[in-house]
């Protein structure tokens, strides 16, 4: 299992053209945090560019709460679910629903992830529910869909997972582990625990531990899911009922934590959806951005099951790199060996830049090589899908041969 | 009905002493924005200290969200969901169950709103579901509680109600009008819809209209008890359910949203409830700020009614001065005769000291007497209720015979 997924003919130029979604079962039981092992283990992947003869150009492209393997180019052949939203890329998603991957514009000939130089490969994370095993995956215990029993996991499973994976692949070492959001805790957690087999990882919009803010959103978006009664402590496959209005109240949090009050401001305002005129209605949305979070809501639980959201929302809460490593940033930080790139946006502030600036001074204090970026602009957490075209220079820079940091 | 609530011995220095919520109806019908009257009306209201024999010494004090009539002293029999959590104060809420009122530390002798001077007088707001008329109140067409049959109210028709209110009361003129939150938005009310009855208003973390991400936060909310089966589209008065789960959520994201991220950061941090172990659970609160969290929509859902709820809710997202007149915040405030004193606090980031900076700026070019006081605090919107030391003199200062502004 190691030769590249087909890449077919790009249909534009930079593009990586058709892709297909492949899976493979990984050989062996995965370990993980909470002391259980997890056996199978599908892991759905794509991939993206060519393997070199020495397998030394992959770089691993890691998704956040909401997204997939599907990282780049067009589906073969979309599910009716596939979409680009990757984190809340919600411009894109109603605008196309052409079956792009999330990170499009960041992977291809000439982008940010270079395929005429790097092959790129993005696997659905550990407890997802686009290909890799998770909570609506079968339990062998009881042939039915382990649902509540699927063990809780951790950022360091899902990256213990990728490991598994890439020795199914038959690659060692990783030239880059890049993501954005949880994608970023990801590859940070690849630089701790396999520090002699990453040389650079790229930490978008991310932090080495949630601040209690962020904790707390996510703890109302699972209570809105675990309220609802259709959710049945997680048994609802089958049931010809899930709980889409708690997901879809999740949802809207969330949505509202990853773009900024200014950027609302701009793109709504306080515009009403009919004229000028209030119709006095509590149950109708009033507002035009009233209307756009539950289309936004709707949107969502067509295409993403409850319990992964669950499960992936407790793991990026749990991730605590000092708490790992007996309470210090530095120490965590002390084996690392990658060059790291950080990336954060002025307006995000579920994953502000002082995140990634602590990051920064720990990696700085201990002399290894590190470069933040700090981009000014003002989509909140949603501009690392965003802002491609200023992501891109810095990333093509630090990836250059010689790159920066 | 002019007489002041009985105020019993002050079982403290500086307290209002022991006070009884009283009740009072209108005698006409309350014609609302939506074009409907509401008939009968009944007004919950309390007064503290004494009615000059000019009656020119009156204050008005308006609740917020969650509040009540009960603003300051202890109440002679507290009903048992009595408390002082008026928009957040969870700290005293909690600490308390004294049934002192919500803004007992801005009340009484000596205090901001000082009773050894003036006759304060706080009603709950229409719509209230703590002795004022609202949704929960028998609707005399059926017989039943109104349920999602009550009219949709503004907060306008507010700031009607106290003045009929006020009218029955033998109150004409008032020495101010003082709220913080959606107070602040009835005190601003009341300087534009009756210019020549009010000297003063004090508008504390408050706005002439909630930018699109208070719109936001409110909405979700809204959605989340109206998703929540046992809303039963707001008829589950006398059904034995209610919808305290989505109510639940309701609650949390509104007390996120109160708070600010360093008050989190600095109250929980990231500390677990169990030692520094991980007990991997998703359906458990792992995190204080998880089990804090839990703890506020549990206790709220036992004291307050959802329909209120989201009347109050839509009402305040409702409000913007600008639109109802023309479009221009000046051409709102033109008519504006009261000296007016805006607070705002640094941390707030739901009603941002921007918000009230508008205000001021529009009055100013107005030629209106007018004073803005920012205060740096961390506590986030709470701090117009935790505040009290610091907004104490400047409101003192202001009310004084000679004031500022």
């Amino acid at each position: 299992m190691s030769q590249p997924a087909t890449t077919f003919a790009a249909d534009q130029a930079g593009s990586v053209g058709t892709v297909e979604t492949r899976y493979l079962d990984l050989p062996r039981p995965v370990p993980l945090d909470c002391g259980r092992e997890l056996h199978p283990v599908r892991v759905a992947y794509e991939t993206y560019g060519v393997l070199s003869p020495r397998r030394d150009n992959v770089i691993l492209v890691c998704h956040a709460l909401s997204g997939d393997a599907h990282a780049a180019g067009r589906a073969k052949a979309p599910p009716p679910e596939s979409t680009r939203d990757g984190f809340g890329a919600q411009d894109r998603d109603s605008a196309g629903g052409k079956g792009l991957g999330w990170w499009d514009g960041m992977i291809g000939p000439g982008k940010a992830f270079d395929t005429d130089r790097f092959f790129v490969v993005c696997t659905n994370l550990l407890g997802g529910c686009r290909g890799t095993t998770g909570p609506s995956s079968i339990d062998p215990a009881t042939g039915r869909p382990y649902g509540p029993d699927f063990p809780v996991i951790t950022v360091a499973d899902m990256v213990r997972t990728q490991r598994a994976f890439l020795d199914a692949l038959g690659v060692e070492r990783l030239a880059a582990v890049a993501g954005g959001s949880l994608g970023g805790m990801q590859a940070l957690e690849w630089a701790v625990r396999y520090p002699g087999q990453v040389d650079a990882v790229v930490v978008i919009a991310s932090t080495h531990a949630l601040h209690p803010q962020g904790v707390a959103w996510n703890a109302i978006a699972r209570d809105s899911i675990m309220r609802d009664p259709a959710w049945q402590g997680g048994r609802y496959y089958g049931t010809g009922r899930a709980p889409d209005a708690g997901m879809g109240v999740a949802r809207m949090v969330g949505h509202v934590t990853y773009l900024s009050a200014p950027a609302l401001e701009t793109k709504f305002g306080r515009r009403l959806q009919f004229a000028d005129d209030l119709r006095y209605t509590i149950s109708e949305p009033e507002f035009e951005v009233e209307s756009y979070l539950r289309h936004q809501a709707d949107a969502f639980v067509k295409r993403f099951d409850a319990n992964t959201y669950l499960y992936t929302s407790r793991a990026l809460t749990y991730f605590d790199l000092a708490r790992q490593h007996g309470g210090q940033l530095t120490r965590a930080l002390d084996g690392v060996s990658a060059r790291t790139l950080l990336i954060a946006f002025s307006s995000d502030w579920l994953y502000p830049p002082s995140a990634s600036q602590e990051i920064e001074q720990a990696l700085r204090a201990l002399g290894k090589p590190v470069e933040l970026e700090v981009i000014d602009a003002p989509y909140g957490h949603d501009c690392f899908l965003l802002e491609e075209a200023r992501q891109t220079p810095v990333i093509r820079r630090f990836l250059a041969p010689g790159g920066a940091a």
